[in-house]
């Protein structure tokens, strides 16, 4: 936890939070911080800051919060891939938070098994939570959207087509903080690209625009997904002759990307 | 598993294997394979090439072999990380070993907890076990070498000193398979950074010698140990606003470098 992610709730005052459980334990356990110590702080969606410790002890800590910079820059890639495996799944969104991708949409696919769409860790509140630890680590504030998508064909030919034409479908929100650095590049179609072992194409390089990366499930994509991914505008790319799996594949990608 | 990974031991005949325990099972529930079937193989530390399966029921797979193909170039890239915990450290070393880096230093650091050197995940044949499953997901046979040092400052100013010195130490390998476009660039000094948060120089890119890639522990390494290593030699850089943790941070760093 390199922030503390506050929420309005936390807030007692208007520049006062008092906080308990996981970040109470972490804030006495890892930072040991005492009375008097400040803290990186950012509240959910909004600015970041710091807190200095006003009272702690076993069951909560007060802190006197002083907000007074943005949160960095979102990535501008929207991220599309097949639902892992549960344990797996936490792991991707932890990480994929921390790189700074605000869109993910996890899919359907011939070869993802049915019952990771049963999953308790598809609450809502449950993928909120590895969300913000992947924000905690990367010092951000801004929570990433996920879309679950239990139809392949339907989604990948009219929602995923909307957005590689550069058009958000009514449910995507659009990126509300774009990098300072690619004002009107929103306006250009995005870079859409599927990753897949094997692909002759090579993975695009130290791209300026937006970008909408597909990837698979382990095992990957069969090949009529990948022919219809192909004709709804998605470049089918390899990343080299290595297989990576996917929490390897996606920050070596986006580095390449970006 | 992209591959299945072959010990000498598994050859009952000059091309018979026979197979039990993890890959029989992965064979069977995984890959579904039936006699006839044939599958990518590789032997160790040697060539790769396909099995075909003669025999297989619940007790063991007969597959006949042909290897013809040599495994991909490795990452001329040397990585020393502060012990991660144990948990951690056993998906980094697959992630690490599937993106094809040969050599790994696993070494102390102020911030790293004693009670990780006396994990039972630090027995060879342990270590072993994680490095060949990033093997068989990346399809490579080339086992990488594991050093353990417990201490932090004669390591880092002896070995490491020479090893950044171009030299290799007496207890070190050489890349015993360098990539085929990179005759003769063994000769050259390595790349040597320590990948820090809030460093000022940027990560560089795009390299095309060899190097050897330095990162902390959770917390980061303390200013003594930063003072250290930059007297060995080592710059110290960053790679972006946000804070990546390990196994995010070495896919986005190997991927800028090379």
């Amino acid at each position: 936890m390199n922030l503390i992610l506050l929420f309005e709730e936390d807030f007692t005052a208007q520049e006062r939070v008092l906080l308990y459980g996981r970040r109470l334990e972490h804030i006495r356990k890892v930072h040991r911080a005492n009375r008097g110590d400040t803290l990186n702080v950012g509240l959910l969606n909004n600015r970041m800051g710091r807190g200095k410790i006003i009272a702690i002890d076993n069951s909560s800590v007060e802190m006197e919060i002083t907000l007074d910079h943005e949160p960095p820059p979102p990535l501008p890639l929207t991220l599309v891939i097949a639902l892992p495996r549960p344990k797996m799944l936490r792991r991707i969104l932890q990480s994929v938070a921390s790189l700074g991708i605000k869109e993910i949409y996890l899919i359907n696919s011939w070869r993802v098994e049915k019952s990771f769409w049963s999953s308790p860790f598809l609450a809502p509140e449950r993928l909120n939570n590895e969300l913000a630890i992947g924000l905690e680590q990367a010092k951000d504030t801004i929570m990433p959207m996920i879309y679950l998508k239990r139809l392949f064909k339907p989604f990948v030919t009219e929602e995923l087509f909307l957005l590689a034409e550069g058009k958000n479908s009514s449910s995507i929100s659009t990126f509300s903080n774009p990098p300072a650095d690619s004002a009107g590049t929103n306006q250009r179609r995005p870079i859409a690209i599927t990753a897949h072992p094997g692909a002759i194409t090579p993975c695009p390089e130290g791209i300026t625009q937006s970008s909408i990366l597909v990837m698979g499930p382990e095992g990957g994509f069969i090949d009529i997904e990948i022919d219809t991914l192909e004709q709804t505008g998605f470049t089918t790319v390899n990343i080299g002759k290595r297989i990576l799996r996917l929490e390897t594949a996606v920050p070596f990608i986006v580095s390449k990307l970006y």
